[in-house]
């Protein structure tokens, strides 16, 4: 009787989920060699998570912050929005012929970078970003988004771009959410772009988007609100404007900041120095052009890396070799 | 034997937290009577949570949305934020005789409303938000509100003014966040000035506080970041912003809106109208002289209430009579 009533017991408690189960053997990193870089991350986050311990940090301040373009996926040969801007205005000067005769579409669609880039204010960009970016409701550019995705291949990988994202990054996001992290993008892309498949590709929900972000135009049409996107302010979520966009949106100081480039190096001193809480700030270096692609003052279109990467000895950075600190690149479908 | 079994049982199954526990007899909306108002909104959430009902909405998807001046603590005789900025510049201007001899400084310090409402633009109240709210860091503003929040007590009610909630509006919040609900502030009040005090007074994290913001500019201090307050662009999340600001903060569409005025009409319509999920709008409507204010189409300082309430019928929106439909008003701390 006694030993029925130990089994009953005990599955009653497995069943209401009190016992501890077999731990699991699978590693939660395992596209991380066991290199530096992985050391550190995963020694910051048994520190920040080791309650009572001298680095221990509250889960609602477990804020992670990521770069999206060339830390969670490339940016090469162009950035992933700047590749739908193009294909989206090549496929309407097919039918529009005033935008056919348009130069800067033109450009674009020869895939004139370096025209669109003329100018200190990179005129010819923001024009096709403009056509391509404002004028429709939020449900359109939605709409729009999705189907360039479905439809859109990378020239090197012929994959579709949103199943190009960095394994290792997978692994780490899932990993810091597992250890009472809060992940968040803080990116200088596009917010509406980045929304549409930030959860389902990333698990990041949408409200943990921080982007560039034009502002909205609320109206009624045939009796139904819209928001119309515009252009009469944008908010260029980029450099300085990084930690600006986390206090604006998350309004708490991270406490670990990913990046790759120069233009995540304010949101990197945000988040590390003279920090009272313990924090860590890490940079993607691409160094496997076989794999990838291995740039960093030189970047095939964005993604300079070169005063970020000076400073990260003297910051306590950690610079991850995508070569030698990966033993995967992409996360398979 | 077995009745000995039942009661370990039992008693594991409790310890667990898997048995049933006893149904609280208290009234999560005490302060609200059985009326009309109470009914739509308990019918709603109950409507929302059903799970595998007709009207069943995810978790993820349910945003409620509340306005704070007039909806969450009153806005009289002046909005609250005012009342910081005047007590703030007359404080400073006791230092500061070029503050001192500033008109409009005088204006604030006589309680001269009128004066710096002026002109279309308010031309004197900007620039008394503009001493008030800008040039400083995102800390010392922070210090600023919380000294005042300390120090500073409502001319009529004499407690401070975060001990001046409107308690069914907190009972509201506790039971919509037991059913699953996300509970965002959207006003037009300062995301900044709101933050610092959200969560310990309505138990609303930052990050969950929509306001109107101006930009903030990153630099570094003598080794230590800092974000300085600036004007440089306003975003005020009033009137037609409301629905704009949601789109950029919270990235989804509510399903239940609480506001008191005309600036929360955009914030209804949007919620509420061809919304392809259930959803609801609530309007309070100060009619309590006695207890509070009584206003609508002229109010104490803000928060016209005309145009809505002529909305309110054909919208479909529950308009709350403080006087009938609450029992209590204030808080107690």
């Amino acid at each position: 009787m006694r030993k029925l009533l130990v089994a009953v017991l005990t599955l009653l408690l497995v069943l209401a989920g009190c016992a501890t189960k077999p731990a699991a053997v699978t590693d939660p990193l395992s596209s991380w060699n066991d290199t530096a870089a992985r050391r550190n991350i995963v020694d910051f986050v048994q520190r920040v998570t080791a309650q009572g311990g001298p680095d221990f940090v509250p889960e609602t301040e477990r804020i992670a912050v990521f770069d999206n373009d060339g830390t969670l996926w490339p940016e090469a040969p162009l950035p992933f929005q700047l590749a739908f801007a193009l294909d989206e205005v090549g496929a309407r000067a097919q039918t529009d012929p005033r935008l056919a005769s348009d130069p800067m579409v033109q450009a674009a669609i020869k895939g004139d970078v370096a025209a669109l880039l003329a100018g200190d204010r990179h005129d010819g960009l923001m024009h096709v970003l403009g056509l391509t970016h404002t004028g429709m409701t939020t449900d359109e550019f939605d709409q729009q988004v999705g189907d360039w995705l479905a439809t859109a291949k990378h020239p090197r990988f012929g994959r579709p771009y949103d199943q190009l994202t960095y394994q290792p990054q997978q692994e780490l996001l899932k990993y810091l959410r597992a250890n009472g992290f809060r992940t968040y993008i803080v990116s200088g892309g596009g917010a509406d772009f980045m929304r549409v498949f930030s959860e389902r590709v990333y698990g990041i929900p949408p409200e943990q988007v921080v982007g560039s972000t034009g502002t909205v135009r609320f109206e009624m049409r045939d009796g139904k609100p819209v928001l119309v996107k515009t252009a009469d302010y944008v908010f260029v979520d980029d450099k300085e404007g990084k930690p600006a966009g986390i206090h604006e949106f998350i309004a708490r100081r991270p406490i670990l900041a990913v990046g790759n480039s120069d233009g995540d190096q304010a949101m990197l001193e945000y988040t590390t120095v003279a920090n009272p809480r313990p924090s860590l700030g890490v940079l993607i270096h691409h160094t496997d052009a076989e794999r990838e692609y291995a740039y960093d003052a030189d970047p095939p279109a964005s993604g300079r890396l070169v005063t970020a990467l000076q400073e990260a000895p003297t910051a306590g950075w950690t610079v991850v070799d995508m070569k030698n600190d990966w033993n995967a690149v992409f996360a398979m479908p």
